[in-house]
């Protein structure tokens, strides 16, 4: 249709493509699927009341200047919020220290912005966080992975892979997406520790770290790499750069979360903050301050893990009830999803076909692996946190009948 | 601080330097400093109602939707009222032609990421907006510029520049930022058939095109190129990509607004803008949506035309009553800025500095040339919309002084 534009696209976009996620996720939202795929929270924890109420009390207090453009870095209220609700997990950054996106995937997109060029390579796990692959592809990045078990990023097999010189790691330490599972805290020492070694900086993804349901907290990246620091040459902040987000604790709608980095980095970032859209939403960030104030948050994050924690629960017990024995699963301490493992020569995007003829739907484990290949064929990701009980239920129930004629298809074809 | 940051910067990083009025704009906050100098919008204008009205209606009617994930091309209803109004204009679009971006910045954001390689010629207007300066230098643009009177771009000069092959044309024909200039009628036709002739496609920026306060509204670019294309085959949409805003209808502190391209665009703007952020505020969109509708807009817009009316003029007769002959000024029709041209010799940022000393802000010439040199020197923008009457009188006296001091200086000097 118009040659023109097409005859001028940058070399970047040839690059990108749809994502796969994004056109399943359009056949599931018939009203008779019952979808585990999307990373959806749970609309019915969503504090509406206290929304109106904010929006109420921002307009009334602050009327026009919530609707005026603002500074880039974001509204130094919410920042300093954030930086003191991070002083409680151990993070201790200076409001400077905080910059407000629009979403962590504009996190992403700003880091790849300011750092990759085009063939650098980035080491991820695998599987990893689809958004972060396809915020970096457009900068032209190439990946390095590594596997993750059930207590995450595999560090015994890190070192030849910083051997080959990463621009950088980005890791997700707690309830991983899509895996579900949590870097443990012997691994998040070994993993500083090399990662000083080598002098290869981490992106510390974190946006599901307050949703805990069983465990203790361990301590972030962001923590231990500032404590390494600090006995060398008294750094606050150096070499992890820890990002977090509002979209699953508060509402995603509102496009809200942030950069925690060294002051350098954050200018830097703010620069090319200000050339990609100015700056976020002000009207989002007074309305999510007034939101989050005075213990609101905490009290709602409560809510969430008690919501979440028995939705997991039916989901893990349904599995255990209809799933045959061949197939295994991860066992999430928190966050949204779990990881099915399905015997070989099971083919996940036949799985979902099935599935969705059985109006049920994931998403295939394919999508999270950097470089294709088949290790991603086995698997599936499930999200829990969407889905009230007995739509678990019965899904996974559906979800066994399509995950058994393909067992009986592999059986019959071996 | 962090080297070890610093070392992996990208090679796009070094383009980016910030923005030289984000840097004067903060010495300029003091109370006492009338401000000419942001391109800010009446906050007296600003809807605190009609949006109080409105997040109540939303919150009560869509509940946990408006604060739910929500796809990234935008929310329907408004992608269809804003491809209503513009059908008022002579644009015709399809709903699925227009895309809801984070404000005009991060259209102009996508659009280069979609356009521009390294070293790639983009053709602007000298001056041109400085935010798309920003936005696109970060992709690596070079620029060819080409000078604008009262009349707009001249487009008698734009051959040669085409010839030399730029990757697009970037124009704002409406009301022009920095300058307040209109493109007349005749110039537009002829910048369409250049752009025909060469093969060069055009970005209409069009943020002010509503906010007209005399004469006739003037046939968009975008609709031209379209009677053109018909003529030759039938095309809806073809080599103009058209860019608009709620910044200065609405509020710009909603960060929303839309490009209007050819589907085949439409869906890479789309990838590109969910590898950037997924999708713009779902709040902000339904909020926006329900401040809007029902006629509010156009009514609305009536207000804010005569309020940004009376203080243009108040503007224009307080530049006659205390500014030298040999200084001149443009008279534009609509939108926020003029441009004030002084005689050769005089340094627009020593006007500056003697500005600050009168407690009167402005933005020098030069940061809206692309190329650097002399050529914007001798000018400055001001912004009539943000200040009250009275305080845009007494601001120009005093600018008046400042100017006169350099007058003198310079006449000295000679």
């Amino acid at each position: 249709m118009s040659t023109l534009w097409k005859s001028r696209y940058a070399q970047r976009t040839s690059r990108i493509k749809s994502s796969a996620i994004r056109e399943l996720l359009k056949v599931t939202q018939r009203p008779e699927v019952i979808s585990f795929g999307g990373g959806l929270p749970a609309p019915d924890v969503f504090p509406v009341q206290r929304f109106e109420e904010a929006c109420h009390k921002v307009l009334k207090e602050h009327g026009a200047l919530a609707l005026q453009y603002g500074p880039t870095e974001g509204y130094e209220p919410l920042r300093e919020m954030i930086a003191r609700n991070m002083a409680r997990y151990g993070i201790f950054a200076r409001t400077e220290n905080v910059l407000i996106t629009s979403g962590s995937q504009q996190a992403l997109d700003l880091i790849g912005k300011l750092l990759i060029n085009n063939g650098d390579r980035i080491l991820v796990e695998a599987p990893t966080y689809l958004g972060a692959l396809q915020a970096f592809t457009v900068y032209g990045a190439q990946y390095v992975s590594v596997p993750v078990d059930e207590d995450g990023l595999l560090t015994d097999q890190l070192e030849p892979c910083l051997r080959s010189g990463p621009k950088f790691m980005y890791i997700l330490p707690n309830f991983q997406n899509p895996a579900g599972v949590t870097l443990s805290e012997e691994r998040r020492y070994q993993l500083i520790s090399l990662a000083d070694k080598y002098g290869i900086p981490i992106i510390e993804d974190d946006p599901y770290g307050q949703l805990r349901y069983e465990g203790e907290h361990l301590v972030p990246l962001v923590v231990l790499d500032r404590d390494n620091l600090r006995r060398d040459n008294g750094f606050t902040l150096g070499n992890v750069i820890y990002l977090s987000t509002f979209s699953k604790t508060l509402a995603p709608g509102i496009r809200l979360a942030w950069i925690v980095a060294p002051g350098d980095v954050i200018s830097k970032l703010v620069q090319l903050k200000q050339a990609a859209d100015l700056h976020t939403s002000t009207f989002s960030q007074f309305v999510a301050y007034e939101v989050a104030r005075d213990g609101f948050l905490d009290q709602h994050v409560k809510l969430i893990r008690q919501v979440y924690r028995e939705r997991r629960d039916v989901m893990l017990h349904a599995l255990e009830e209809f799933f045959p024995h061949e197939v295994t699963w991860t066992h999430p301490k928190g966050g949204l999803f779990l990881w099915v493992t399905m015997p070989e020569g099971i083919d996940c995007q036949a799985v979902f076909r099935s599935a969705l003829a059985e109006n049920v739907a994931f998403v295939p484990g394919d999508c999270f692996y950097p470089n294709g290949g088949d290790e991603g064929c086995r698997h599936m990701r499930l999200n829990f946190s969407h889905s009230q009980p007995e739509q678990i239920q019965e899904g996974i129930r559906r979800l066994s009948v399509a995950v058994k004629m393909q067992l009986h298809h592999a059986h019959t074809k071996a």
